[in-house]
């Protein structure tokens, strides 16, 4: 850390900030400028909380160097992480991951119908939700258990390890006996006590982006669950909120490669929550891609115009294998670049 | 809802837009233009889940007339709610309550000197965390259930009615009695399992916004809690996320009017989560009230520079009770202009 | 436009409201609901200023269903607009046209050594600053005159177009005598007088896209353009601002099929100014391209280390050769898909 | 600035970006850290650019210290700048200065009755614009010289010197022979060469916040017109662009206090463009006063109904007069409790 003094800052101010920092069992070196001093904080293993430092008298701000996340980080972690999710496996190098499937789980022949069109189609996982979070109460809230029970048969008939969403505590035990991975959504990133219990257990996770974090705050975030002692994480970008209304949320592709400089974990991207809208998924699929995304997560629905849910940006039984046929041709180009 | 079509949608497209609403049970009336058709859709109750009409054939975009809340909107409930917790009021109109206290309970004699100076210097109710949420797992998460029972001693030892933060399900009964008033942070506004069951309960609630939300979606997770049954409920504004780094969030005064205009439900600020900088705290809360806000939340904290969470957005008793007389001074100027 | 009223609006309100249509020579169609009436708007043969309609007694909101633009819309222009600039052409359907260059102009040597290796590399047309906006008036502001002069030479001396950006109107005709095609800058995307100038010229313009304004409002500023009669106009996205500090601006590569289905303009991307980053910009490179780029402008400079201005998001000779021959690969492939 | 390094950065790599540093003429001074060294750099005068160190190898990041401007900066500067606009003085510590007026001159009869019922309201000085920033070129631009000629004798015939905006450089001479203050808008905050000719001139110069601007790149904009000499300078703050689509910009009353404690330069505030909504302009009207602003600029028009521009946010006579009324009482107690 590094602390800013103003300029008319005096001697005095400058040592009892010098006296504040050594009572946190730290060293601090003054580093006199031309207008103003500053103190570097030196001896600490990670992140430091500055925040009974800030307000002393002349100190004019504090600048953090070390991040609030180390687990997680490349720098003491050079080699990525591989995630295995029941025989599928997720990392950076390895052959992207394609997960599909409908929004949410309506009927055992909804769930059976896109599981098989997402199969014959080449994807390699079933998505679904069962318990759904929904911006207002006066709309279809997911089956709960019973939807939980039909992805979990739809996906052993098909051959397809299943991902669904948890959202709060007490689901844990029943949605990780039910599902090969477990969903925290984008609406939860910051929920940290339903980060540790994920964190306790040893079941693959894929967290979510939160709408309006930033990447050191999603990093922070699966910190929590490493922190717990579960390796097996996936992070997944899904847009951000921006100014702009014409998407839903904004798809921002470079936090791809930014995130595998600084974290060894795998990151997929999921195109249809960022754009929301059905026409833009199979472009940012593949554009995700390009970009280096180790994963993209599709919603499809065997009859969209019918989707109790987001039907607005699921693709089709037809799309989606057109898509597919698009994402095999494009991974194998890159293969052959490599 | 308007659904508005491409300018050479056919005459096939605009009849199967007009099945498809009603096959919805709705009635669809087009409106032909010059250049093209918009179809007006009647007969909803509410808010209509638009997403299975966005995606057909010649339709270029569906626009929302009504609002996906009804219960908290002024539209159908003029008059103000008037929410009582322990005996202070919250409504707009009444004279605003003054929350005060530390970010966090540290120890019995922390948050007992806390609540002494808060007691003195006016205000109404005792504040303090007992379950923190933390961005990085690494810092100081809070007391846990000990914090609670210090809180509920000190407040009781005052005379000030205690609200605190509930971070999942299973804590809400013991927080529910210990504390007068259940809040909800903004990292769980779109938490809507907890939002139900708070709502089960007839528990006073303060719901702060996300620092990502909308008005419209504050105001849909507000319903959620009073669709359940519990009308005991105050909205608190807290900070946008922005791109303006220099505050930790945007505080825009500008929705203390906006949610009166469109709910009933009583509405605070809470001027040091926004700003996070505790020179900005005063000026910021009293622009608040003369905003119009029906209270006001404040961290206080009998050592700043000790404190072991948010010490730098903290008042010393002495500024609080400075800030404390130029707030009397001012409610009863504006009560002498009503 | 549609006309939302009030639950509780009067009769005499909703009168009111018509007649105010009226008198704006336009059909008003009251349409009744079960909780408020609304009235559509008819008549407008684009865009209506609803300044004076919206704060009418009894409205609560109107909503345009027109947009403001008309000539650069897809609606009623379906072909794709196709821009010669010296010889080289962009637009929908073509291979895209790679713009490669310095940040500024620095010297004779500089901009000779970056047109050479540019044009080795296999890029199309020849980028550099000679009026460069800069943040504070401490810094580097680019040779001017001098500048122009250099590049437009060493443009020649290797067969490439150039492009440079015009800051003020006076520089307009001296800017066209020397680039072959002109650049509104992001700051300059709303200086509407400089839009109309360059509008009644007709040499091909690049005009980017401002760090926060909207598609709309880039729309209707390329409208600016074309509406005094200049049609020879590429569109340009580079970064939007958001709350994420880890890259200088945020990437959304959705607008490029948003923009290609809604404007027949031509639209380039320029990762390097989004990104801010170096590192980042071959992999923001290949994904623009996947997504539909019809160009991509790169910052190239013979020596990054000792650059004036940007050089952090600059690319070395090497780096640029080594992108250019992904870049080829990947274009390869994409015509071999369509 | 202080350099972080990686942590595995080497020796040599550390010593690259000493002498880097030396070749700028400034002095680096290592500190070794428990995980990375950070390199302090010393001797500079003000703000440096980074852009050439950023990139070396094993460079992880520069953190700048000092700050992009000066001349404006509290630092050098501790009094407060008094600007004096024809008799009317702006400064902190001074009695606020209320503008008012219509956003465009439309009539000689509109801009006196405007004039009248301003002046006779209490404000003094007089705003309304001749040359008009529209989004769209379908929309009215503005009466351009004959407006500015109406403007001028409606201000000397009320007694109010006048304010307005100027849109290009070959504008400004007959702007300043025609206004006793120059407006630059929003959208040229960051049109260099306009703020550098306005700073050659000694006119007084109102400066608006871009939408998308930070205060450090606010202040910088200011930087621009003081260093070319011209101290003349008042700051507004009119709202900036969020996420919340509920009022057209976002009003952040905190830059108040905070551009007062980073510079001398008065700061007033514009809450009809940042609201966009004229139920809530008395409202922020109010709360800037309360935050400290130096002014404020409100939107009044004789018959809003019939405004060519955006009638939406103008307040009625008669809803001014009240507004000053209010206004009047409050800087009466502020004044009070001094």
């Amino acid at each position: 850390m590094l602390i800013v003094m103003h300029p008319h800052a005096t001697d005095e101010q400058i040592d009892a900030v010098v006296s504040a920092v050594e009572r946190m069992g730290l060293i601090a070196k003054p580093i006199p400028g031309s207008q103003r001093t500053a103190i570097g904080v030196l001896g600490n293993q990670g992140y430091v909380d500055d925040s009974t430092i800030r307000e002393l008298p002349g100190v004019r701000e504090t600048i953090h160097v070390s991040k609030p996340y180390k687990l997680v980080s490349r720098d003491f972690h050079p080699e990525p992480t591989h995630v295995n999710v029941a025989g599928v496996t997720f990392g950076h190098g390895l052959r992207p991951v394609i997960i599909a499937g409908p929004c949410s789980v309506e009927s055992e022949e909804q769930v059976n119908a896109a599981a098989a069109l997402v199969k014959d189609a080449g994807a390699q996982m079933l998505r679904g939700g069962a318990f759904k979070p929904r911006t207002g109460p006066h709309t279809f809230q997911g089956l709960g258990m019973a939807g939980l029970a039909l992805l979990q048969e739809a996906g052993r008939a098909h051959g397809l390890p299943v991902v669904t969403e948890v959202m709060r505590i007490e689901q844990l035990d029943v949605v990780a006996s039910h599902a090969d991975m477990i969903q925290i959504g984008a609406r939860n990133m910051q929920n940290f006590d339903l980060l540790k219990e994920v964190g306790k257990s040893r079941h693959p996770v894929l967290l979510k982006r939160g709408i309006c974090s930033t990447i050191e705050e999603f990093l922070a975030a699966a910190e929590y669950i490493v922190a717990e002692g579960n390796p097996h994480l996936v992070l997944c970008e899904r847009g951000i909120r921006s100014f702009e209304p014409s998407t839903r949320n904004t798809l921002d592709l470079s936090v791809i490669p930014l995130i595998q400089e600084r974290s060894h974990l795998p990151i997929v991207v999921d195109p249809s929550h960022a754009t929301g809208t059905r026409s833009l998924v199979p472009v940012m699929t593949r554009a995700a891609l390009v970009a280096g995304a180790d994963g993209v997560m599709v919603e499809v629905h065997p009859d969209p115009a019918r989707a109790l849910c987001d039907g607005a940006q699921s693709l089709s039984g037809d799309e989606f294998a057109a898509l597919m046929n698009d994402v095999r041709a494009l991974l194998d180009f890159l293969e052959s670049r490599q």
